[in-house]
């Protein structure tokens, strides 16, 4: 039986783990969910750039640019990090260089990791997320992206609320996936938006008057497709 | 009012955000839960140490020697990392040399944080550390130890006990602290030693024949002093 795994924060990441893995890297607020909602509204691809001043270059190659860091959009950039506001025609049929202080950073780690499949995971398409997973049957590894090093609640929730979808195929591996998976159901009782409340990421998005956001990146199966990683760009997976 | 704050791991360990707090030091199973059980006991302190070959030295100077690695006694040395073993007439009126995986190392590393409090934190008395930490009204940092810089389940769940104690005089800091708080609550529900069960450590544990260990480790309030660390030894708060 294959085993699942919740890494909390970059700083427990480990190249050589996740070799010949399935690595699902979770930006719940906002990146990861952000680039779910533009490949859904109709963008081509989506390319991680960890540095921003590299991310402008790519204008000039005809991409839509997107980014913030530490929650504001950064000067010059066509969009932010709103999987709300990047539902625009502006980047129907375009490719999108995207920029955020956390989740490229990690989409960037994972990379590396020699013979792995790569999935960007949000709660927008959690159900074809667990769906492809269980279908390769391979150790899975999903990899919360935190805030600056730190844990956060919403990646670890997002990241409990697979290993629950994936509780039947797959061997819990470590104390983290247990304890996200224990995590998810009780929120899951209380409510995701109600519980989420006392996140730490989420007082610091309120001052930017990003409601529409947060509601939306705790949407579930809005996209019934699977986004992953091919040749260095986020795509909808084909079936 | 002050914070409570929760590190998961060595691997979140900072010590300058560590500076001039009272710092918990936390490992559960087993080195915080023997250092107090020998205190109690009647031995006079104990010294961490993080190396083994340098905790043999202090066998020359009347200590008594305990230590483990991979969680097995070392050779030559009188104790394990056993609570309940430590409790032998051995120990009264001596100075202990301990020397652990986990436990030792965080002990260290607390130690070096600038005008900083040090305690170490065990469910045998959790009532009277909380005291202590709401009588000093200083910020708080629970420090857990966790496996080889991995997320653990017994630590996190013996800081988030340690979070709701403290809820009514601190403010709660991070999503860490948060999700520790929370994750005890349904602990204890269910009851921690079955909860618990499936804590990766203590299914290694279990191969040592651990069973006591186990439940002495997880119950509360048998020693009603607080453990602190004095000249670099642990030893029991005169009140």
């Amino acid at each position: 039986m294959p085993k699942v795994n919740v890494i909390l924060s970059p700083g427990f990441w480990d190249e050589k783990i996740a070799e010949n893995k399935q690595i699902v890297v979770i930006d719940i607020f906002r990146a990861t969910s952000t680039i779910c909602a533009a490949l859904h509204y109709g963008a081509t691809s989506v390319l991680p750039v960890i540095d921003a001043s590299n991310t402008m270059l790519y204008a000039k190659k005809n991409y839509i640019t997107a980014g913030e860091r530490e929650g504001k959009t950064l000067p010059g950039f066509d969009f932010g990090n709103s999987p709300v506001l990047i539902q625009d025609p502006k980047i129907l049929g375009k490719k999108i260089a995207l920029t955020t202080t956390n989740g490229t950073k990690c989409l960037s780690l994972a990379k590396n990791a020699a013979k792995s499949k790569i999935f960007s995971g949000s709660f927008l398409n959690i159900a074809a997320t667990a769906r492809i997973l269980s279908k390769n049957y391979d150790d899975v590894i999903l990899f919360c992206s935190g805030w600056k090093n730190e844990f956060n609640l919403e990646d670890t929730l997002y990241a409990g609320a697979l290993v629950n979808l994936l509780s039947k195929d797959f061997e819990i591996e470590s104390d983290a996936a247990f304890m996200a998976a224990n995590l998810y159901q009780n929120a899951a009782k209380i409510g995701l938006e109600k519980f989420i409340t006392n996140s730490s990421h989420l007082k610091r998005l309120s001052k930017y008057d990003a409601e529409g956001d947060i509601k939306l990146c705790l949407s579930k199966d809005i996209c019934h497709k699977v986004v992953v990683l091919e040749n260095d760009e986020l795509v909808l997976l084909k079936e």
